[in-house]
């Protein structure tokens, strides 16, 4: 059975399932995403308008047995930053949708009343449904509401509060196995959702498998890929600490972004670190390792306990920790965990809010290291719309612009995460001249520059650093396409065999040949495609750019400023 | 004695009085705001950060006889749009300064501390004074407390809490003759003077008189020009009803936009108008004639008195009242003018404020027609900077983004102005491509689309509409530059005596011998120097654009769309 389109006009409430076009038949996740959005929304449309579209697409291998392929790429025009945009999450949605034969979903129009819908999806069919019980309600309430209406084995992707309101950075949750959330987390597409008034996709289980042309050849591939991701020390310890191993690593960098960016290393290190999150989740009865999606190796989830042992979220990241955490001041990985939860079911990005949250700090709303102040916003002000909730739930921009603070760290008006620019250079390229605002996982150089990965580059020299983005902006280009979480790039960087198997995997998946030059090629195609949306958008190289104060402010330890020329990091797209 | 530049070094406390480059000589007004800040200010700088200058410059013919040459033009970039801006009002400083023989007063730097000053100025001397009283106060207080530290005839140029803030519409204030405000009122440049902690500048009284090159020449063609602006039917009816004669005007073509731009006539508008206006303050024993500063003979300002017959607002403008009155569907003369008030005395933009207003009536902050409830906002939530206060504070776009409002009137994120570009399409020209955002002075059409003056174009129709935009912001930037009103221009369009006689005044004035051609050529030539100024800070041609909503819902009566291309709004640019 061949894939199909799926496609939604709001405005109409009219669906229909079409043929996949053959320009984009060997697509999936980003690649086809961006392909979608450039090729069929207006590069100059308002983001919240019926000229914006939402797409969503499970990756190339997704739905098969791959080893870490359960990404889903949800993409669109950023209300946030005004570029194009792709965020991917795990969770149940991309597997179950490449197993229904779904290759994308295209969501389109303007609804003309008041009216709230959700969207259901079967092998052969489209649904839009009036919602009006789940209208205001959490993402967690969605998933219990959803699952007891149908059942367990049902995928949903779902917005909460913050979408609804279309808050410039509202997320997109996808249900996980376990019935918690994940996050398509930057870029406010939720706000695109919300304003599409689709509360919810609720996703049918099916037993049909996706078609495999070479059963023999996948199954090898697969075995030779999971090899060299289990056998690779970062995917180990990212599987034993999570994510978080880093705090205590970047802060010994000195490239921990503190107090609203004004130092690279907390005092508090320590007590919200990988190390001590563990040992917290082992006396709490929690779970250190746990998958987002089946078939994941690696494991960097787990299950994070409250004090009476009892569930409080999961998918607890470095990013968000060190987000509320050492940006704001918060050494508590209590209130850390309890904004986490409170961000999940608000449906609001973790990254964004939180450093939204030091910005306020910086303007006197509230005052650095209060975390249950943090909470008691989340709770009272963000969730119920509040004027304070809606300035903190558009963005880091928006608190620096309400509250005249010009120590802002965005590009694009999209929070930088947790890497400071000044000692950790080329991750600073990457949120310059990221097609979607400042995201370290556009081209995650911290790999090379901290974690040795993939070769060395000193990570306080401008050497080598625009290369070393752009190689791995182009490769991440194509890995988001494949539906591949990024944390493959570990093995694939260091180990010889791990990039060959996830190429014979496509092969073995399609019948075709590509070589590595395609995946660099498609990388390429996806980087410029996006590049020229956001031209035909309005932006120009002066949009790829960090705020002034990192080229005015030295960052200690180390007391070096950004100080890349305009000129050196426009040299990124020479290729 | 020469002219002179007055620098202020706000980082290092420190103040020099310099030669004018010779390059500079010729200029004055916008002329010299936007030359200086091309020159000496980073196109890409934040706004609100050390980079940034204040340029504060009377106009050419300042200081002189010379009717109605009392405008001040006030410099920077915008924290509002991002772009290059120029806001000039009446008052007495312009004259007050050139008389001091102060050719401009250029503001640098950032503050190290918490600390706040006040500028003093006279013929030799600018000092930098520290300033506490004042801090948290109204522009009212200002002109009240300097008046009495000092004496009444000192002029004074300050910002109200909305500056101290750095709102992004937060404006200047310029005192009048009687003690009251005029307002250097879009773009946001109180934020500017707030960043610098500037609280006010007050301006020594001299008895120095301007120097005059030809003083025979320059009498004969004052009294010239004059005449042709007293004679003039329209300066008549300015002087009769105000800039508020418009409001039946407009609202009989179908372009006084309403509720929020969705309709061009307001059911209330005879209760708003300027006749009504005019009986209102006859009836209070208020002023119908009234000059915002010495020689002018229009005279469109008034005293407009309270119920009790004391003393409310003046200068009392037709897009204020359009603003707070058809746009909000107030039609209380009564609420407006206490808003009116209230944005002088908080120091805020009263027509980005009001739009702002109808941004957040449509987003049910509260409800259409709530004058009542304007007022408490601008009162208890602006005035005191709580977070609704700080949304507004910040302009219509702040607003739509956080309530998730689409229908914002922006261009470049600042407020689209009292007249329909749907159905008056010239204006839209000029919304669009203006180098400072939506603003109908930088080339008023309305003069001749609907007033007939210089000319005949038909306001439905795009016929002819660039180039009479392009003549008139070419226009605009040569007389923003003299020191002159903007409404002489009806006179310069319709009568043959007044534009020699203005050529003739600035010719005997310097001893230079300037010709229509030259004074099109500065005017050319101040655009080009600002639209470059853009260009560098990252705009492009698709900064030149009307929100979407104007091409998609047609505006009643005439059920008409905007209908510009963007290549033919970009044909502005061919000269």
């Amino acid at each position: 059975m061949a894939d199909k389109i799926y496609r939604v006009n709001i405005t109409d409430l009219t669906t229909s399932i079409e043929d996949v076009p053959a320009d984009w038949a060997g697509l999936g996740g980003r690649g086809l995403t961006s392909t979608i959005i450039a090729a069929e929304v207006e590069p100059e449309c308002h983001p919240l308008g019926g000229k914006n579209k939402l797409v969503i697409a499970p990756g190339m291998l997704s739905g098969t047995v791959a080893a870490n392929s359960g990404r889903i790429s949800i993409g669109g025009k950023s209300p946030l930053t005004g570029t194009i945009k792709e965020a991917n999450a795990g969770g149940t949605a991309a597997q179950m949708l490449a197993k229904l034969g779904c290759k994308a979903i295209v969501i389109e129009g303007m609804p003309k009343g008041e009216g709230w819908y959700n969207l259901h999806i079967t092998d052969d069919s489209i649904t839009i449904n009036e919602e009006s019980e789940l209208i205001g309600k959490g993402n967690f309430a969605i998933v219990d509401t959803v699952t007891s209406r149908m059942d367990e084995k049902h995928g949903i992707i779902s917005i909460g509060p913050a979408g609804e309101m279309k808050m410039l950075s509202a997320n997109i949750s996808i249900k996980d196995p376990d019935s918690h959330v994940r996050s398509c987390g930057r870029g406010g597409l939720g706000a695109v959702m919300g304003s599409k008034h689709i509360k919810f996709i609720s996703i049918a289980p099916t037993d049909a498998k996706v078609e495999i042309a070479d059963q023999e050849a996948f199954t090898a591939a697969n075995r030779a890929f999971t090899k060299a991701l289990v056998d690779n020390p970062i995917s180990q310890a990212l599987g034993q600490y999570g994510s978080n191993v880093l705090v205590n690593i970047i802060n010994e960098s000195g490239g921990l972004p503190t107090r609203n960016f004004t130092s690279g290393q907390f005092d508090g290190h320590e007590k919200i670190s990988g190390e001590t999150m563990y040992d917290t989740i082992v006396e709490r009865k929690g779970k250190p390792k746990h998958n987002c999606h089946k078939g994941c190796v690696i494991q960097c989830s787990q299950i994070y306990n409250d004090l009476n042992g009892n569930y409080k979220t999961s998918g607890f990241e470095y990013e968000s920790i060190w987000a509320m955490g050492a940006d704001c001041c918060v050494d508590d990985l209590d209130h850390i965990a309890e904004a986490d939860h409170l961000m999940d079911d608000i449906g609001i990005d973790s990254i964004e809010t939180s450093v939204a949250m030091g910005v306020a700090m910086e303007g006197g709303v509230l005052e650095f290291g209060d975390g249950a102040e943090v909470c008691r916003i989340l709770k009272e002000e963000v969730a119920t719309g509040s004027a304070l909730g809606r300035i903190i739930g558009c963005g880091a921009g928006s608190v620096g612009r309400a509250f005249g603070v010009t120590r802002v760290p965005v590009v694009k008006n999209q929070a930088i995460p947790a890497y400071d620019p000044r000692s950790i250079k080329g991750i600073g390229i990457t949120y310059a001249t990221s097609t979607q605002g400042a995201d370290h996982t556009m081209g995650y150089t911290i790999a090379t520059e901290i974690l040795g990965v993939g070769g060395t580059v000193d990570p306080l020299s401008k050497e080598g650093q625009v290369e070393l983005s752009r190689n791995l902006q182009i490769a991440t280009a194509a890995i988001d396409s494949t539906g591949m979480c990024l944390f493959i790039a570990f093995a694939a960087l260091d180990d010889e065999h791990c990039l060959p198997a996830l190429i014979d995997m496509l092969n073995a998946r399609f019948g075709i040949s590509l070589t590595a030059d395609d995946v660099t090629s498609l990388g390429m195609s996806i980087l410029k495609t996006e590049h020229a949306f956001n031209e035909a958008a309005g932006f120009t190289n002066v949009d790829d750019r960090l705020p002034e104060f990192f080229s005015e402010e030295p960052l200690a330890p180390h007391n070096v400023v950004w100080d890349f020329t305009g000129k050196e990091i426009d040299t990124f797209w020479d290729f």
